[in-house]
């Protein structure tokens, strides 16, 4: 009997079944310096535990992304490893602040099941949590992967598809406790531009780019305990390239945003997303952003945003997205749909 | 209207103008660690807190020149994102530690301004302060940019050019409350040379040598929040490659320079510095230094030498710096002058 | 007279003369962090506090290995400086664990010389011991280099040669004080396989692979402040190759270990080594061991499993090792042989 994973294949996933991932991980000031390293982040809030108090919080949380990236990477060897594609997000909600020194781990449940028409392959749908050292949810979302079959004679499952919103209702966020930004110093913060200066369809060019380096992405990627063979391993794919983890495509194209949404200080849905193609070291990343939704809150001073998020490689011009028959265009990585809290 | 920062040009500027850079930054043991990983930074005051404490400190500070980029960084997006050069610093001093925990912003005041004869450009003279969470100042000094107009129509400011000092005059360098040497540990600290031991005019080659790599510069840029569109966008620059920041090399030819200096534990003055040339990854960067001064201080067993710290690149010799003419030699990256503290 | 460190040399060693390593190094989350994002290490020991702490201990430890980098890489400026090359390892133990905020320092004590009959270089041997700001002792082992003699006429001194054991016995193994494995959460681990499933003779395949970058192997060599300049200056060898840490390459290869043995959770004696073949960037590593021996413990629940731990690079197949001649395949990098703690 070998001891070392195989992973599970689509006939070893259940709808209802739920999956608790191993390796429960501690984060503190050590994950929080990397992320500044790996990414140009620079929302006030994640970077000084000052202007997080005078935002009502107990301190700087960790960045709401790094939270992502941990509770999803753990979930990787028992959903995505034999994955031949990841799909898509749905559903996701930030449920509460990740503070230095919480212990995080996550767990799935299998949302849903389809066969694909080739016998080869089947759609599962899970549910992740992230929950931290006292079982409090701290994350919550969806995502759905196309998974291999082992056995290509194993019968299919009966198709269960889940009934998955466009988006998280804004009455359906979770506002972390205490906060507020009726006090908010615009110019600590790096921007003028408050909520009420954001029009549904406006688009920002984030301007800025950053040329993706094989160091870094493998840096970020364990750092998540992320797995994956394919974003490490140069002898994995035939063309010889390592296959850069999507959520570092994510964490990068939110951090160039900054330029232009520097308010935009905490995400705290994730509505939807799809990682269009995929990128490699040598990659120049460009980012930008359409306002898509505006919300009011019960929070002092805070407004939600919601926002499309796209990240581009190469030389497509501004607001590049898909061509005349709605296909994505090759130069797009990412288009990535959440809602964010702003000074109002 | 953009959302996005364009940097201010040459005639944004105005003198006594007080310019509040944005996003304030905790650091700590996270930011610790990852200058000791970018850096072959072995001075023991900064590396042991046991050290640190038998100096008569209450722990281990950050490195000095950590503290000098956090602020730096901050003033990037205000002072340099249009500028041609930096052309120099002078009057910088240390004025107190900065602790794990502590949370960094930082300020300019404009003290000069003259527009350049070819009407296109002008220098920008900035004092800039790095403050921490209780409004007391860490750092001071002055630098000047080469900055772009952005109308060549707009007039000429009166020129003021500050009268700046060549170095720090001994009596004026801060001494970290408590510090004292009479109790030093020369062995843990690594070199048996103290004070008394170097002479001025005395040359010290540094022989060791880092060859460069673009993940690791971005990533200590990235630290700083330093977000300068040339270090990080290989299409940023016509040949494709991205520009070295300038205080990479300046920590790398620091560090180096603990071969033969390890005991020069903390540098408490900038006099003037020069980035002779760019840097590119792929560069082999040397360090040599030579001894400019020395003077006595009040506190215990603590001496001051004021140093000349050189960086090169290439196979160009022990100790090069200019030719016949005067000139800087093409294989110098860096000219700095600053005052350590040592033990006497 | 010169003074930077030019190292010692055959000669220069006496047999039982102990030599005090210099700057010691205080160790906190950002170690812990730094260690996370450079090897894909995933013991849940060393990830989770509340993990660590239904063990029995006090909280999560920094890693073993990272405790050995650190302890080592302080001998490197006074004892393979110098050095031709790294032959060994013998009668290595973690005394106790490292705890994040613990100061380190290491001294070595020769204990035995041999001059090479080419009387060129002789064969020193030291033993290192790591100790933590108490004074206690962390960790010890027997290392010997070959070393080459700075005067070639220089008298050979009566070879000494230590009688080193080819493996701790597993009776003089140290258990963390506290520990206690009779609580184990296996799914948290990630595996289900424990002490008793393992059987002398088994050979697991790790399956996974990572490709080595030049930033990577580096930031992880400064951060132990291992300063050889091999390791970092691509001019420093003919071949304009940076020669890899041969620590990088442990630490590689047991992350890698976690797939078929996650539940080997703490190292405990480092019987042997022996860096096989050089390692440079563009590598990928991969790993298998076989299992050598098992012994009980007096620990609630905790089994001992002596492991060989082989790295190999290249395309050799599962389980390479040696010729038929009985000499190391030139894929082969590493050749390891510790004992780890488990869940009986």
């Amino acid at each position: 009997m070998t001891k070392t994973n195989p992973g599970r294949f689509f006939e070893d996933y259940r709808v209802g079944q739920v999956i608790r991932h191993a390796v429960p991980r501690t984060v503190a000031e050590g994950e929080r310096a990397l992320y500044h390293a790996l990414y140009p982040a620079r929302q006030a809030l994640y970077s000084s535990d000052e202007f997080a108090t005078s935002c009502g919080l107990e301190g700087s949380p960790m960045d709401d992304l790094l939270a992502f990236h941990i509770v999803f990477g753990k979930s990787v060897p028992d959903v995505s490893l034999n994955a031949v594609a990841n799909l898509g997000y749905a559903q996701g909600r930030w449920l509460a602040p990740v503070w230095p020194g919480d212990t995080l781990r996550s767990e799935s449940q299998v949302i849903g099941l389809k066969q694909n028409s080739n016998g080869k392959t089947g759609v599962v749908w899970v549910r992740t949590r992230g929950l931290n050292q006292m079982d409090e949810p701290v994350l919550d979302y969806v995502r759905w992967v196309m998974v291999r079959k082992r056995d290509l004679d194993a019968p299919a499952p009966a198709a269960v598809v889940p009934d998955l919103a466009p988006a998280v209702a804004a009455e359906d966020l979770v506002i972390p406790e205490g906060l507020y930004f009726s006090d908010y110093d615009f110019g600590l913060a790096g921007e003028p531009h408050r909520w009420g200066d954001y029009e549904v369809g406006e688009k920002i060019d984030h301007v800025d780019g950053v040329t993706i380096e094989e160091a870094e992405h493998m840096l970020a990627t364990r750092l998540w305990q992320n797995t994956a063979r394919v974003h490490f391993d140069a002898t994995a794919r035939e063309d010889g390239r390592r296959l850069i983890y999507g959520g570092h495509v994510i964490s990068m194209a939110r951090a160039l945003s900054f330029n232009g949404l520097a308010n935009a200080q905490m995400i705290v849905a994730l509505n939807a997303g799809v990682h269009v193609n995929p990128c490699f070291a040598g990659d120049t990343i460009r980012a930008w952003s359409e306002v898509l939704d505006k919300a009011e809150t019960d929070a002092p001073g805070v407004g939600a945003i919601r926002l499309r998020l796209v990240a581009t490689k190469g030389d497509c011009g501004a607001f590049a997205l898909k061509d005349g028959e709605g296909r994505y265009l090759p130069e797009v990585l990412l288009d990535l749909d959440y809602w964010a809290l702003m000074p109002a």
